[in-house]
């Protein structure tokens, strides 16, 4: 899949921090779902481009201003757009880069565009609504597991469930092989999530490419926190020291509840996947959800 | 036209500063523009709605996320969303905002929706750059009246010219009648903006609502401020009493001008469309256009 060059574009402000954005590369993985989604059903990759480009320019809209919230000032080992810029250009680049989004989308056949941009919608609605109960999480209390379930599902799950049912759809899949796809998604996302909040708890450190604990240092509400607080009152992470934080993973069994999350997920995305034919394609479905599971980045 | 009653969305935390911003009223400027284009040709408002609902949830959009970068804090009498929440709230909540316009695009009819996107689309890239060229002309030193005309088409008139292109495409009226409402909609966009610099200036400080002088105070480069500077070198504004500069302002003829300016944009506008049907809501258009020369807000 390939996408425009916006560096060319003008004004340069608007669009240079667009193309610096869009060149930091990332694994494409939901083009790529999209695409794959869409060759389950003999379809090519030109029948889903338009979905594909909408889907990745849109996650990196998503990554462009949640950066700026976060105030992160590294991306991919590069500065963020709004440290190598500044604010208003990472708020305006990013505003530009969701409307081009939607002008990906528009190049769709006519005859698909409008019930795509139905489920686009609704995917950027549900992103939209995990980042700000993701917000919300850093100043409540009562956080449950449940509402941490459903945060991730909004923030990472629906744009992967969306990028598969999209390219199932646009290939002519019917209903329920589309939400068979959409589903596999959900599980795949939650499970890549878990293991996310786990490998920051217990990747090795040669690999992860990142310091280990640093959920702990921010006291973010993980799964792996949610976890222990359900299963310690006055559970928390304040103040103490990481060694500490990752014994008492291991023994109130938060680590292994993390692993059996996992599996779990990982199990019910390949269930999923039992409802739709069996070609090189749903091959490749699988090999992505069991490499998963085993993943140390 | 009515718009959904976010507020009892949830999280509340990403809706209600949405139902705060869009409670705030304004003129309804837009969707009035699209539903008396589409009457023009015997539509009616119902045939619009989605389309005068996704500009008018697009306008506000734009007024959220330009607060943040203009560090507004007061907009229509009450404060900004930043100021009464915070800045990720405003970012996060605007975002929401452009994917609602679109959510309000989808619900029009499939067979329309295709160009109403791409139409939609080229607006709301417009406007970004419109904004984007407004944003580098304060730090630009070169910034001519050439320059400035095409920064407050795309800021201002391509909005409400789209407004007009969009309420008679979807009541079908033919390329040629859509091209004249679009073409009345950008004059009318510039002898707008051209009199919001000259209130600015000569304003009557009973009825403009705010004090007079704001863009000579923030050296501005309006209108008036590029037509000085054309005509006598070394023109500036920055730290020069408000009387000097309007002093300069009529003795330089630049009021004249601005006048002028307007007066040949409303005619323009005025032009465009005779090549309509002649009814009561052509006749409406005419009567916004002549009311704009006169106004005091």
């Amino acid at each position: 899949m390939t996408l425009p060059d916006y560096s060319t574009r003008e004004p340069q402000n608007l669009y240079a921090p667009i193309a610096y954005a869009l060149a930091a590369g990332g694994k494409r993985l939901r083009p790529q779902l999209a695409i794959i989604a869409a060759q389950v059903f003999g379809a090519d990759e030109e029948a889903v481009l338009p979905a594909a480009q909408a889907l990745e320019v849109f996650h990196n809209f998503t990554l462009l201003h949640d950066d700026v919230m976060d105030h992160a000032s590294v991306r991919r080992g590069r500065p963020t757009v709004h440290v190598k810029w500044n604010e208003n250009t990472a708020i305006l680049s990013g505003d530009q880069m969701l409307i081009e989004a939607y002008s990906h989308l528009a190049q769709l056949p006519a005859d698909k565009l409008p019930q795509a941009l139905v489920l686009f919608n609704k995917m950027a609605t549900g992103v939209c609504e995990g980042q700000q109960l993701d917000m919300d999480f850093e100043t409540r209390n009562d956080v449950t597991l449940d509402d941490y379930m459903r945060m991730i599902e909004g923030k990472t799950a629906i744009l992967l469930a969306t990028a598969l049912q999209l390219g199932a759809y646009l290939a002519g899949a019917d209903d329920a092989q589309q939400q068979a796809l959409f589903d596999y998604g959900i599980h795949l996302g939650l499970a890549f999530q878990i293991q996310d909040d786990l490998l920051d708890c217990f990747g090795d450190p040669e690999t992860f490419g990142k310091a280990i604990g640093g959920d702990i240092a921010e006291n973010k509400k993980t799964f792996l926190w949610l976890t222990a607080r359900e299963r310690k009152s006055n559970w928390n992470t304040i103040g103490r020291a990481l060694e500490d934080v990752l014994a008492d993973y291991e023994q109130l069994g938060v680590r292994a509840a993390a692993e059996q999350a996992i599996a779990d997920h990982t199990q019910q995305a390949l269930a999923c996947l039992d409802a739709l034919p069996h070609n090189e394609y749903t091959d490749q479905l699988r090999q992505l959800a069991q490499r998963l599971v085993g993943r140390k980045v």
